[in-house]
């Protein structure tokens, strides 16, 4: 299990009073305006233009080799509660996961399948068996965390991730939603460091779910 | 003025219930044990061994240059209150400064002077008049902070600090003091970045003070 996301030099993933007008905070889209400008995300978005570069290889290398994404309900989006059916996520007809896709929820919904080789699977009895049949989907490919940040603190908590790859952000949000809180206390260990003018990406590979 | 610190993965530079016997909190030492195996460190210290390499090159780069410190009373230790003139901080007669040291405090002392160039003056009016007693002191060479959190982050608050080199520390400490909290809303540029298997180094520069 791996887990890619972007972070604030304070340590935040979401930036503070998540709206549906702005579902990752205030100040939270300053996360990835590194990524926008990369030739490589523009690639996959199908569109022209961006930067050759550092972040343009990371963002490339972090679409690599996924054969499924889990995500939680409030990422998928929607809001609370039962579903409203015409709901089928912030992506578009044509999302950019291009895989299954496992949706942590309490509520039961049947399968979407979206352009582009996604399908959102809803999956409403727990983390674990969301990661069995992210795991059984992907194949001899990765499964992918997608977020947000409780996603990826459960998947660390239960000792399931075996990679965290940080882009540092140069930004201090003050306030919002915090990965590394609540997680125990795992050893890491930095395998990959690729730095820019802009971001600096750290892969960790988790050693062990327990420092003590 | 510069600042290098070393700092856990969730952002803490202490750990919690820091005491007389455990200064910088319960496993607070985990973020300062790369330096201590590190050749120019051990150098430095006056002691053989230790290991060349990127650590021990950004060990000996951050000893550089320096003409004054300043750091808080917690960091000088001895207790909250009146001084107890026994008390001559944590290092011995010949502590690692080499040069003026500008102790913030409540309570008046006189200079003391130690071995090796060190003389820690205790300034009771405030950040900004130790800042410019360190300034003037430094003559051409760098003013830095020496710690703790509360008083880089009264450097920070002020607009003061013109560059942070952070020592990133893949533990999760859980808890303790926050490096960057009430610090408002800097932005930095990330301008080098060493990498090792223990620790990442990222030297920022802070271009202005405020985002917004």
């Amino acid at each position: 299990m791996t887990c890619q996301i972007s972070i604030s030099l304070d340590g935040f993933v979401a930036g503070p009073d998540q709206s549906l007008e702005n579902p990752i905070g205030v100040g939270g889209m300053r996360l990835h305006e590194w990524v926008f400008t990369t030739a490589s995300w523009r690639r996959q978005e199908g569109l022209a233009g961006g930067a050759d570069g550092p972040d343009s290889d990371v963002a490339g290398e972090v679409a690599q080799g996924i054969g499924a994404y889990i995500m939680g309900r409030k990422m998928f989006g929607g809001g609370p509660g039962e579903w409203d059916q015409e709901w089928r996520g912030w992506w578009g007809d044509d999302p950019p996961y291009h895989t299954p896709v496992f949706v942590l929820t309490h509520h039961p919904r049947e399968p979407l399948t979206m352009k582009g080789g996604t399908t959102f699977n809803f999956v409403t009895d727990g983390i674990e068996p969301a990661l069995e049949q992210a795991r059984a989907a992907a194949g001899d490919r990765n499964v992918s965390i997608a977020g947000g940040a409780s996603t990826v603190r459960q998947v660390i908590s239960a000792g399931r991730l075996d990679e965290l790859y940080l882009h540092i952000v140069p930004v201090v949000l003050g306030a919002g939603e915090r990965l590394l809180e609540d997680v125990g206390d795992p050893v890491l260990e930095p395998v990959k460091v690729v730095a820019s003018p802009s971001v600096t990406h750290i892969k960790y590979r988790i050693v062990r779910p327990t420092h003590a």
